[in-house]
């Protein structure tokens, strides 16, 4: 089938020659189409039958080009492979938090799958001061299914390459490098900054040759160390939750990267909702912050737990181990520790270019964007840049995520500068 | 054309029907076909013209088992496929420093290429305690060249990706993760020890959780850091010299890898060659251990200055930065020495591994097995392995080759045990 897109006028028919969509309808009479703006790159639908709500679809497609821009700023459609081969792969090893895929095509760069209707985006609902008692437990097994069951110790070394071969999503990662890596860094004209913040902060980071060094490093480790098949974009819009379910969904950056890559960015995200929250001094506020903190650290210890059992179970089963027999009884645990450890550094590092992308890089986050008052903005982006420098730069040194706990604890309560 | 193993009887008839070959010969009613027995994995032979011993061809075949082993121990023949892009690879970008290839078939596994009858084996030179002193000037270059060009620096995003995945070389890599990172390390049934070496020497390897945990790390790394299209078996064996010129060859093992691993595989076997030295008091021997230390001094820096040279030119001229526009003027400054810092490292790492193996794995080398002196073989085989787990577990703190190179001057003099 060749690609043509879908639109308004031609999704119903389109859905009803699905045989896997017509299970999904009592009827096509009466359908309601209801178009989705809230993503940059691709066109999304909602479709729901009016006669009864709980029959509906999410259909998202990929056009040649990204969606908000135009038909000038093209792209290939290459992102909805990955992100199919994503779907398919988390689903895999973690089915009960990645929306069912209904139906997908290639060809048409769609997929169908299952509409989230009973579900919040996780950033809103960080904003909004939501406790969500399930987060930690749900994305710590996210992280650690998918990224263990993609790892060189879970698959064989031929499988891993194949996988890597296979998953090289290679113009969204282009876009990763040059928004995340390097424009935020270099005073490119697609920044934007806060007027309100002074220039003396944004020189901390861009003329810093520490940070800046750093900074190259970790785009060096984005770019050469396939280790883990990687959502690729996970901050807290790429997750949609309630008190009782917690969704992956959007992995359309997909692709073989670092595992701290995933890690760093939902601690990132997680950091910069803190810093939003951690300046006001209600008993409210306070006690949020304070379970945001909660949050990180539960979400990284169980992730390690998670990960380091899967490992155990798995040599178990193969009766085969990465590293070789373990002759003195302690070696195993000694390269996991080794291993955790610079996964932690990894992640830090990741987590800081994360942080520092969103206030000085184009794409921002209504974490901060909801201050008006763009003074009271710029103290608390301060905050979050002087988190970032310093778990980057340090990022050796920390040996648990309480005492990244602490430094944000600590970096809050400052005056960064006089408002 | 369908799979067929060359051998005497039809390796002329096959030579004569390619025009790439007609040429090399002014006839073909008198060649010499002689069988090189030195290689495990492949057929070889060099085929010259015995009224004219300046025409000759060298023919190597990859049969679908490891020849030496015999077609109980079946081997893809991709091994040849890798040999081919690898050598056409490095004849672009080092074209004076590889043999020239007249003809290749994927089909047949076959390649055949310049005879290097002018040149011997570096390790048997070695051996023999000849200078070489185009040695270091020539390998920095090879090395420099091909592995900056096939970096993420002078590729884009999208030809480092493609070239990734095209280089996985699977068979060869599982040999290397087995044969160098895991089995000697584990007292594997494959391991072929010196009876003299005592059991406490192996132990302190094998049963130490440290080293374990590093020899692991460098696996982990091995797998999971395509930064490069490496020759991915660049000991002294797989290099051919002269006073006036250097070849390298074989790169049957090349696949996208860390860089580290083809300098450190170098820097491993000039080590093993020194440690086989350096117990000799005689004045030739002091001086030949003397220049080993230069030359692998020299091989370093060399190496750091042009890939550096490489790396700012190719910036220069595209205009363009890896890292983006350095706002200080001394940012690329410091992520270069990082770089290179870490690569320092992680070159020592796999030099580690790589001596290691040499004396607890299956693959010998001459160096020390010209020692018929068992106890003389432990004895320089346990200096060598100090130097290994010296560096491997230090690798982190050194911060120049001088101080690597101290340290081999002191443990060579060191009693290791009474003899």
């Amino acid at each position: 089938m060749e690609y043509y897109q879908l639109n308004h006028s031609n999704l119903i028919d389109y859905l009803q020659s699905l045989p896997a969509v017509q299970q999904r309808f009592s009827s096509f009479d009466n359908l309601d189409v209801k178009e989705i703006n809230d993503g940059n790159m691709n066109f999304a639908f909602v479709v729901t039958n009016k006669q009864d709500p709980n029959q509906s679809v999410f259909v998202k497609q990929a056009p040649p080009y990204i969606k908000v821009m135009g038909e000038q700023w093209p792209l290939t459609r290459q992102r909805m492979t990955a992100e199919i081969n994503a779907l398919h792969y988390q689903s895999s090893v973690c089915p009960e938090m990645v929306p069912e895929v209904y139906y997908q095509s290639e060809a048409l760069s769609v997929v169908i799958m299952q509409n989230l209707s009973k579900h919040a985006i996780l950033r809103t609902e960080l904003i909004q001061a939501r406790y969500l008692p399930r987060l930690a437990e749900d994305l710590s097994t996210f992280l650690a299914e998918t990224l263990f069951y993609s790892s060189g110790f879970a698959l064989s070394s031929g499988d891993k390459k194949a996988m890597v071969s296979k998953s090289c999503n290679q113009d969204m990662c282009q876009i990763t490098e040059d928004f995340v890596f390097t424009y935020p860094f270099e005073h490119h004209e697609m920044n934007d900054y806060n007027p309100a913040l002074p220039q003396s902060v944004i020189d901390s980071i861009q003329k810093n040759p520490t940070v800046r060094a750093q900074v190259a490093e970790m785009k060096y480790i984005f770019m050469n160390k396939p280790e883990a098949l990687l959502h690729g974009d996970l901050h807290t819009g790429s997750v949609m939750v309630n008190e009782q379910q917690t969704f992956v969904i959007d992995p359309e950056f997909s692709f073989a990267g670092p595992m701290g890559f995933d890690i760093g960015a939902l601690i990132a995200n997680l950091y910069i909702n803190y810093f939003s929250h951690a300046h006001r001094k209600s008993a409210e506020s306070v006690n949020y912050s304070q379970w945001l903190l909660e949050t990180i650290d539960q979400l990284w210890y169980k992730f390690e737990e998670k990960f380091l059992c899967l490992w155990s179970e798995h040599e178990l089963k193969q009766e085969q181990t990465f590293m070789g027999k373990d002759l003195s009884g302690d070696s195993h645990q000694t390269f996991r520790q080794v291993f955790m450890q610079q996964l932690l550094n990894e992640s830090l590092g990741f987590a800081a270019c994360k942080i520092i992308r969103r206030i000085l890089g184009v794409a921002k986050v209504a974490d901060f964007m909801q201050f008006e008052d763009n003074t009271l903005r710029a103290k608390l982006e301060t905050q979050a840049l002087k988190m970032a420098t310093t778990i980057l730069v340090n990022r050796q040194s920390f040996k648990n995520i309480a005492d990244v706990n602490k430094l944000a604890g600590v970096i809050s309560s400052e005056t960064v500068f006089n408002v």
